[in-house]
């Protein structure tokens, strides 16, 4: 048998951070190269209580298919927290559940895009979206953050300009990934003008912007929007569970009812369970005041491996200061070779993920590598970040 | 703004099936419509106590990020199950856990077919599947079914012959959806044989496979196939859960190996924590018994169809006896109009799906609809069947 795999999907790898994730069944290695929330930061006892009581009062509800949409009182939650916690209008806005941010990501691509259509994004951006972009048939073409954290205005003009077949705009603007930084909130405004000057949907990634810990909190892109450009993705799975895969995508409704049927044949829809466990926890449980303790934890996390990069790290190495979110994003000097550096540090036993997994073009070079702090206990912090100043040492 | 719709998705409407399950929130209509197993059929004392033990003592491992493959003792248990139950060998073949069955067939055909490519399909064949092409932009072309309840041989070889560019035979070939028939074993080796020579690869669909309870056992194709031809897919929404989403496609290592990328950018992966339950529960209780019961709470449920059909329908309407599933499929005489039909059984408050629903050719017309007995309860099923033969008489 001579199998005929899709052109779209021939050259697709899985994701470098995800095959690292399975490499890691070795106890002894540390990993700052997941995106994993931190396991203390499940509210288990809640989530187990509720349970209880879903199985005892709405077993056969929570069991039995449920409609694409998402389970309706959870979608009224999430819209609720929307306008109320991020001041965004819901003035002809629908809201669908998803399986995860992730699949969110992936359905507007194929609401809107057809095998050859373009997709622009910050350079260097979230790999998964990347790959569910070209999962579709779709160019990826980079745009580079400029030096206030935000994407590049001239050069996503540009772009603009050049490719009529462009017709998302993807953007993490808050504690992008893997880069930790965010758009300042005149370049929110002045995107937004762009997109519509150039009639491309906007879709805002925001699965951290419930994780500051420090500094302004700046308004969503999606807030400001008149125009119906906006579509917005977010996520539960920073805040309660991973695991579960509960996400949703809120946008202007004509787009959404299409994005729907997409859903449906993708996986008719979310786990009907978790839809209603999350709803009875934002309903009954005090969700500002557990992510309140999330991002104690994060501050304390990021502080610390901050703290030891300053102590240990040659001066060489650059590295950002985020204000929240999962990630530091790290640019070694010229002088090292990357590839090389990231094969030490395996050697010593600790998993960074390499610049390269985050390039649009990816057989672009990179001299950067992202650190995850959420995953990794204090002790493996410090440890870890000790193996990485002593890779670098060896190799200048 | 002018939302630029994909091609592929442009046309794709929502299946009338999830449709009418919306509509079905008025809760004096009698629904023939859905495809949902009984309620009783769920074992919530079961899942319960297994739930509150994850959550005692697995609950990190079940509330974080998982790896896409899917659970590796579920996928043990699955393989497990195909072999010894299905008989199905399991050398050069792997298994992927699926956000249910459907998520399985979209995966196959995203990993397999760019737009353009068709995807062979039984006419009639589920909808889910057909818009599931669709939405990637492929072909469905049908081939009718024969006598004998299975795929006409002649006619798909007249096909694969027609179309170089069919990568895919889609097969529901035990208690198919809708027509509730079997394919004969010595048609399935025929298939077989076919796929083989126009080098094109089975997806046999089996979400019913476990719910017989009358006539012989066939053996799948996948079992009959020595050439590593066939990809099956499988599901637990028919025998634990709908609601959670649970399903597995197995096939040619090559294939999944290539699936595992298309799934890590739709939704990362299946719900942790239900997977561990399936596990859990497939290990720990006794889920041939619990199987047993469903299958004789179904041969009640369908007899009892099929007996108030034979007492008061008109000998003109013509269904099948089915063996196993979840469906009759019923033929209406030329001289009544089947959407004038459709339309008095919903004004009597009976809902029932529309033959046209499964053609491949959307536009085909049909004379046909689909009864369900798995959902509604005894007095709704003598009930509603009394209510249809009524329309059927007041329109000969």
């Amino acid at each position: 048998m001579n199998y005929r795999i899709s052109k779209k999907m021939q050259d697709l790898r899985p994701s470098a951070i995800r095959e690292i994730f399975k490499a890691l069944s070795d106890p002894t290695i540390i990993s700052f190269a997941a995106g994993n929330p931190a396991p203390e930061s499940f509210p288990v006892e809640e989530l187990a209580r509720l349970s209880a009581d879903i199985y005892a009062k709405e077993s056969v509800t929570a069991l039995q298919y449920g409609i694409t949409e998402g389970y309706p009182a959870l979608r009224r939650d999430v819209e609720a927290r929307l306008s109320d916690r991020f001041n965004i209008s819901m003035e002809g806005q629908t809201t669908v559940i998803t399986s995860g941010g992730q699949q969110g990501i992936e359905l507007l691509c194929k609401t809107m895009c057809d095998e050859g259509d373009t997709v622009i994004c910050e350079n260097p951006s979230f790999i998964g979206a990347l790959n569910a972009f070209r999962s579709l048939g779709c160019n990826t073409v980079g745009v580079p953050l400029a030096e206030d954290g935000g994407i590049d205005l001239e050069k996503l003009e540009d772009t603009m300009k050049a490719c009529p077949r462009a017709k998302i705009l993807y953007l993490i603007p808050t504690f992008q990934n893997p880069a930790g930084t965010c758009m300042p909130l005149e370049k929110r405004r002045a995107v937004l003008e762009l997109a519509k000057k150039y009639n491309i949907v906007i879709l805002e990634d925001n699965p951290y912007g419930e994780l500051r810990f420090a500094g302004e909190e700046i308004p969503t892109i999606k807030s400001l929007d008149k125009d119906n450009i906006v579509v917005y993705s977010g996520s539960y799975s920073k805040v309660l569970s991973a695991g579960m895969r509960i996400g949703f995508i809120c946008g202007p409704e004509e787009l959404i009812t299409k994005l729907v049927v997409a859903k449906q044949v993708e996986d008719v829809h979310t786990n009907q369970f978790f839809q209603m466990l999350c709803h009875r926890y934002i309903t009954e449980c005090d969700i500002d005041a557990h992510i309140a303790g999330i991002r104690k934890l994060y501050k304390h996390k990021c502080g610390l491996m901050l703290s030891e990069l300053d102590r240990v790290m040659p001066d060489c190495v650059k590295y950002t200061r985020p204000e929240g979110g999962l990630f530091i994003w790290c640019t070694l000097p010229d002088s090292i070779d990357q590839g090389e550096f990231i094969k030490k540090a395996m050697e010593k036993k600790v998993a960074v993920v390499p610049g390269q997994a985050f390039n649009c073009d990816t057989s672009a070079p990179s001299q950067c590598f992202r650190l995850n702090y959420s995953t990794p206990s204090d002790e493996q912090i410090i440890t870890g970040v000790g193996y990485l100043a002593d890779a670098v040492k060896a190799m200048l």
